[in-house]
């Protein structure tokens, strides 16, 4: 009966932080973040509801009080080392681009399917709404360390952003830490498709 | 920039009920429904949580309290009526299915992908969380019509038995309203036939 699927994917927290700042992209490492239906404590991304972003205009008037799916940012170390790679750079540190978890060994991380659940042992559970979606004002942050690789970042981050989520059950996570895939167990739309094109 | 995409489908509400009695399983029609945070004003399964039920128990034990995912049941007139068809009676009536909204004109409305929006002219929004698996209970409740044919429900219900979602925005929503499909613009997760077989 059940439709939301465990799988045998996995993968390891590597990386935690929070935004702290106001008005500010970056956020700051730590050793572990608590999880409130509020999103993680201490986030500014976090709340129930959220005013909506340029993201989604095509859905609402930006500054409408819409639900909050954007409470986390995930990202994979391995896309994140590839986007660093497409950038012709070292590498990305984490904290340049706002994320709240990096992930090692789930493959795919920037495409797990909408709807998808991440959850450790313990039973912090995270609601995957979907892709995230790169825009410039990472590679701002990016060009105080390396001036002339900036613009670089939006290209080279195509479908390596990872995904955002929110919380679906409370809990604390730790680096170290593994997070199970849950996937929903059912066929594509028919008109996926048409739709695409 | 945008990962979730507006399409040029859409589904015409046909009906609009609630489920008001506690521990009942059909919902009472009606001709309107406001929406909050919570969920339709008066349903029995609104509230931003909920106590995780026998679904869910791959992921919580029974009775965790979980973000609620689950405020509104959503199915195609034309998936029911190949249901009915299916178990050989003349019509089933949504209120025996606890039906919150039921749309017409929305193709394979059960494989809507998960995440999706739909979304009134007015602005109210629904996250559709993903397929509803049919259980047996909605049969006890058709045999008190056609006593022979309960059992019939789950088996013919399967991949019609619509979508559960939760509101983004608030709303209100009539008979007759339109709601549009707006869908995660993502391609398919790599690994998804590994796990799917």
């Amino acid at each position: 009966m059940a439709a939301l699927k465990p799988t045998n994917y996995h993968g390891e927290v590597v990386w935690l932080g929070r935004v702290m700042q106001e008005g500010g992209l970056t956020s700051q490492p730590t050793e572990a973040l608590d999880f409130t239906f509020d999103g993680p404590v201490g986030e500014l991304h976090g709340g129930r509801t959220r005013p909506s972003c340029s993201r989604v205009t095509d859905q609402h008037p930006k500054g409408t009080e819409i639900a909050n799916v954007r409470q986390i940012s995930i990202l994979s170390a391995e896309e994140l080392a590839e986007t660093a790679f497409a950038m012709g750079i070292p590498e990305i540190a984490p904290e340049w681009i706002g994320a709240s978890i990096v992930l090692r060994g789930l493959p795919d991380l920037t495409h797990i399917p909408p709807s998808s659940r991440l959850q450790t042992e313990t039973g912090l559970t995270l609601v995957v709404d979907m892709e995230n979606r790169p825009c410039v004002l990472p590679g701002q942050v990016i060009a105080q360390q390396y001036p002339d690789k900036g613009a670089r970042y939006k290209p080279a981050a195509q479908g390596r952003r990872g995904v955002t989520a929110w919380v679906e059950r409370p809990g604390r996570l730790v680096i170290g830490d593994t997070l199970r895939l849950h996937i929903p167990d059912q066929r594509p739309w028919e008109l996926i498709k048409d739709v695409r094109g």
